[in-house]
């Protein structure tokens, strides 16, 4: 009994780790919008945040998240999981013309790292294409896979590290990762300063 | 000796609470950017974060964040301290052309909670009118005046009580306070609602 629960402690801590066959589970039951005594309420998805303008970030979006989403006007989406977009998603980007963008990084726990670097670069591409504005970046939890490529965006606007990391904790809180922070310092950042960019402190 | 260590962490901790004739302390060592190997960097201020197009929010900018605060175009600055605006905060909003406008809001201990809700109201209508942006809305930390007022502008914007808790908790983190909170809550925003903004979410 204790080492299940002990085992299940665990899970919660890394639930950024799941098993091939394991879907993202999002939660249907909610209506769109929220309402209290006849007024209407928005519900941003977990750890929303706007990154610069017309760039966005979040944790997965579900079905009561929707409207809100509608009022930002996204021209697109970046996803950041292996997992397949979920089908109630994929009706909420076709009826609004919005563009799924999918880069694909598996969830790990450390010390097994292993993120990326070609397909974080890629991913800030995307982002930097202004014709993509705007758009909203988002992975589980908008914590660490987001959080590294937003990360990267920041290195590119030209942000000392240490103001990197404390964005990045702001999100990740008690799941920061050094292993993310390594990745953010050491990403090289060379490659894509020839892009042009609408972003704040974009300069070559 | 042990007292005097209990008296200091005291101190550390309620960081809102000067005497009148404390000053706010600006570090002005600085030189206005970073250089490591001939590459500039910028250091936007503590707290820093996007708040909606046109709308920033953080902790008291120093010399040191002056070159990152001016890649933002600000037209405007909202300063919710008593304490005088410093000298060279003054001269960087002169050589910029940026508005000063200041909302004194007392710092405070739990449980002597004053938030003064007309102030928060004048504010707010500083922050919506679209001609003062692009506008930074700072304190001395960035977490509890910034966070009252950005809360109760996520209000007027419809967001859910939760979503609003959760971002002034991002901000606040341990130093979250309930009267805080509490305060946003009860905070009316009807009055507010007649007034056009072009933020997002904010239907009349």
């Amino acid at each position: 009994m204790k080492l299940e629960m002990g085992r299940h402690l665990e899970e919660e801590e890394d639930d950024d780790i799941r098993s091939e066959d394991e879907r993202i589970e999002i939660d249907h039951r909610h209506d769109q919008t929220a309402a209290i005594d006849g007024e209407i309420f928005f519900i941003p998805p977990l750890n929303f945040s706007m990154v610069d303008t017309g760039v966005f970030r979040s944790g997965f979006p579900n079905v009561s998240n929707f409207s809100f989403l509608e009022t930002l006007g996204l021209r697109s989406i970046l996803y950041l999981c292996p997992e397949p977009y979920p089908e109630p998603n994929l009706e909420f980007l076709k009826s609004n013309g919005i563009r799924l963008f999918e880069f694909g990084i598996e969830g790990y726990k450390e010390p097994f790292v292993n993120i990326p670097e070609d397909t974080v670069r890629e991913a800030l591409k995307v982002v930097l294409d202004v014709r993509n504005h705007p758009i909203l970046i988002h992975c589980k939890r908008g914590k660490h896979r987001t959080g590294c490529v937003v990360g990267c965006l920041r290195k590119l606007q030209r942000w000392c590290l240490s103001s990197v990391f404390d964005e990045y904790q702001r999100f990740a809180a008690a799941k920061a990762r050094i292993s993310d922070q390594r990745f953010m310092e050491l990403f090289d950042v060379s490659s894509l300063k020839h892009l042009s960019s609408p972003l704040t402190c974009f300069k070559k």
